[in-house]
């Protein structure tokens, strides 16, 4: 049988959506590879477990909550909680293939839509392993992760984008600087703060001590893992395809999206150099991950220049938050607060620059209310876990490894011994 | 010149199988990048020659006669062996652009339908690969190569996929748990035998003792190449996407190819938590991949919960068939057979829970005969080789490493000697 | 609103385009992951660095001028340079969204075309660092990388894919194995020349020493990663997917693309095999490459036997060219010379053989115009930079290691010095 027009804009865009989720489910590599290659040898295993597992839980919970609660009906405050329902009927309604409803709302797949927002929460959630890692259990960690998916995220994304007041309130976040970025540090700031830096990062004379990390080859190739799937990200986060204007739209993404990138390696390279005096090449990688962020609130508006000079800000601003948050004593190993938080902040405010339907106070709201909630969740549910199990790894533990401890494997078994 | 209705269709499909294509094709990074983090330092260098040799291998044995065979004419049991005319005019032949027969039973570019193709039949050779790690010998191992998807795979996979006696059973394998993984897993159960242990891996009193693999983070890193790449393994082999329905039922393969990977992670994280005391990653790892495999017989059947449960059962699976393994002294360094051999078999029973067309009498007449041609033909190619040539590096060269005497370079060499 | 055919068709080429462009970027991780993997452990960070930055610059300098020389106006042998007005307005124009003019010569989104030519130029200069490793100054080859990317890359590129006398001249070259690999090869070429070779890598008494790469794993993986990338590179320009016709077209030249790269594995890995008495994994990766290398010029008239063959004749030039670079003491850490250079060549001359639109004078005019604008303007810029600023490390940072003169960074701090 012949397709008709209305079959190949369905197709096309589920398969474009579908296409964007698998490189967003690719940033987990990313993630994954950049924090083990920023933290030492003796905790690449932990981290690693808890990136793969992080991804797991977040893709079961949103599946049995998630994403009903951000998605589901529900008052402009309260998400749909009466969807909590749990278990197998529930996916089977979210996820219903309905072919005849066409066109009317629906111009995908709702399963390509659900497979596109369920890499979104995991990529909030992998912004948290970074921060707190070298230190955390990973049980407690998973725990969090647990809510974290389940509820503190979707809670805040339905405010946005399952259209509750934020959202008509004016907030704009196309991908979200915000609603992923932000969300993902803060919760992430919540635990740093409960859990300490770790043991020698701050010298009792006042000395900060870099801890570098074990495989930059790694870290490397996971900013390139996150740069290709910020394509998805951002790309797919127009949510349509088939016809001119929006494919203009999706090519307009991608090119500001690669743009800020760009602008955020260059600038935060040349800021590294005045300052440190070396090309430090984490710079760099935090730096093209600052221009994403601060891109994601609003790809779609500025011209590839604009963009260029969007992630550039980004860029410098990771490198004097990074500087300064050792300062206030805030040991976040990968440097994800500033490279999600601060610079997905100035995303957030960087969108009235180029989209004239911004404005200041509805960003400043969205901020605001992202950062109130998140942190104020998280931090509750952080306080439960170290109350009931602990958050944080024996100091016998930590100077020995996480790998050992926590995974009974270490990493690199025959390179860290400098043996065959 | 504007395009037809029928144009756009069938552009549509051929660019959704070549996409799905090069997600299967990049598979053979993340077989690579997995066994070479689960081996050794000095068995590295050889295990990544073994993964891009056998990919090229593949690509032109199956081009030269294996897809002839697979995809020819013959008898319900024998394939079209009247293809073997080699080399050149048979690809051109078979890779011939028909524009004007469209639409009458080809609904996309033959080429883009060779092309995915191929890119599975070097999957199950990678599945060889690593259970023979660290032993055998390199040229041998790619002599089976060359017989393996020239001919023992195509021919199993004629009976299902080209149309052959189990299609018409009534066997249902949607994407491969069987005609692929059970394939590749029941080669290497062959070899390994052939083989016997690696020295020192089962000590005379009885004691197993582990060998921990050299480099987690790149296996974790081909873990999650495999997860990505499966959802052009099971999306794509839907192979037409371009009407509602199909679009449909690609994203709820994608949705349930996810769901399954989440569930065997998580369901391996706590079997090994539970028996070992640890939260082991290399069962994490090969949880996800169990997942992925028990899924493959049939992504499309079940809602997501179920696809978590037949995932979360493949995890389990995996961690106990990897111990029994050991219990019974077959030595399989990444643990490739437990999880294509013993989780397709999983796959393949699970196939009736959700699909009602499915029996589990077809199912067990197809996973026996999988299983015994391929056992059999195997058995008999390795007993040749090994016989003219022999199967496994001298003892002296297993202490030494694979890679200096089989490739002449280490893998690592600043590393292992722990000097600059 | 329900969208017309021409949407569809122009929102799928498009798509078709960003994929094919993202899965181009990504070659950027190859080059990146290939070249830390081969040199050593000392040199590590740096070359990662130069590898980041230069796709930045590639990126923002392309923008800024290179795709205005490239795809401006212009006489057939001065292009565009009226368009060097810089800075935002051009991008905005050139940029420009214009969805009335539809199907009249743009078939898809110009931003889409756009992002596909930037990712190309960023291949380009990627190809030049891998040559020039291990010895050049970081900032200084930034430097010579705006240069090329803003004005020698676009220059020779307005040539032939501009529609400049190259074009007009019956040059071929489809997808770039002269105006991308064999111009970086150039590049590279006058660089190493002027740079000199490696202390140490050739002794007093002519003894050639070879100096192992540190991590094979990641050199394999680059590999694996431009494999991959090459489908978008190669099949992205067809430039148009939407008839039957081009369908086919592309999907044969994703065919023809991994057939060549799996001849170039075998017909290297038996080469070095005779050559060296092992299978040396090096040689292999350089095959697969220079296969895709070889096909690269016309990837869509052979038939893919013919495609196999092309492969495996760059497949063993490059074996020999490697060994011959040596006996001249050109240093070239990768071997990318050899791979872009030679190999590039080779597809240039190869064209004919398959297709008859193509003659060998063309085809002689095209390689002889490209190796020398390339090289007579790349020396001069290079020697300009000499005398300014130094080309070269100290002598004492060479020792040491560029990583941690130049970025202040180890690439592995815990592995090259054997102690946790």
């Amino acid at each position: 049988m012949e397709p008709s027009i209305k079959d190949l804009a369905y197709a096309l865009d589920t398969f474009y959506f579908l296409m964007s989720g698998a490189l967003v489910m690719w940033m987990a590599a990313g993630f994954a590879m950049l924090e083990a290659g920023l933290v030492r040898a003796k905790n690449t295993t932990e981290i690693l477990t808890k990136n793969i597992a992080l991804y797991a839980v977040a893709c079961i919970m949103y599946m049995l909550v998630g994403y009903n609660i951000m998605y589901g009906d529900g008052s402009p405050y309260i998400p749909g909680i009466d969807l909590f329902l749990g278990a197998d009927n529930v996916p089977a309604e979210v996820l219903a293939q309905d072919g005849a409803s066409w066109y009317d709302g629906s111009y995908y797949s709702s399963a390509s839509d659900f497979f596109f927002q369920v890499v979104f929460v995991a990529t909030a959630m992998s912004i948290v392993s970074g921060a707190v890692a070298e230190r955390m259990k990973l049980w407690s960690f998973l725990i969090f992760a647990v809510v974290m998916t389940g509820f503190i995220y979707p809670v805040q994304g339905y405010w946005k984008w399952g259209g509750g007041f934020l959202d008509a309130a004016g907030f704009n976040d196309f991908a979200g600087s915000g609603v992923v970025h932000l969300c993902g540090a803060t919760a992430a700031l919540a635990g740093v703060i409960l859990l300490g830096a770790r043991k020698g990062k701050y010298g009792k004379d006042g000395k900060i001590n870099a801890i570098p990390g074990a495989n930059l080859p790694l870290a490397t190739l996971g900013t390139f893992i996150l740069w290709l799937g910020w394509f998805g990200f951002n790309g797919g986060s127009e949510l349509v395809i088939s016809n001119v204007g929006e494919a203009n739209a999706v090519a307009k993404v991608f090119v500001n999206t690669n743009a800020a990138a760009a602008g955020g390696v260059v600038a935060a390279l040349i800021t590294a150099r005045l300052m440190f005096g070396k090309a430090d090449l984490t710079m760099a990688l935090n730096g093209a991950l600052a221009g994403l962020v601060a891109i994601t609130a609003e790809p779609l508006a500025p011209t590839a220049g604009w963009a260029t000079v969007i992630g550039m800000i980004g860029g410098v601003l990771v490198v004097f938050s990074i500087v300064t948050m050792d300062k206030l004593k805030i040991d976040d190993p990968v440097g994800a607060i500033s490279v999600h938080g601060v610079v997905g902040m100035w995303g957030l405010l960087a969108v009235p620059l180029t989209n004239a339907d911004a404005t200041i106070t509805a960003q400043l709201l969205g901020l605001g209310t992202i950062l109130v909630w998140t942190f104020a969740t998280s931090f509750i549910v952080w306080m439960i876990i170290k109350a009931v199990m602990g958050i944080r790894v024996s100091e016998e533990e930590e100077f020995e490894g996480c790998d050992i401890g926590e995974c009974g494997l270490e990493a690199y078994p025959e390179f860290t011994l400098g043996s065959r």
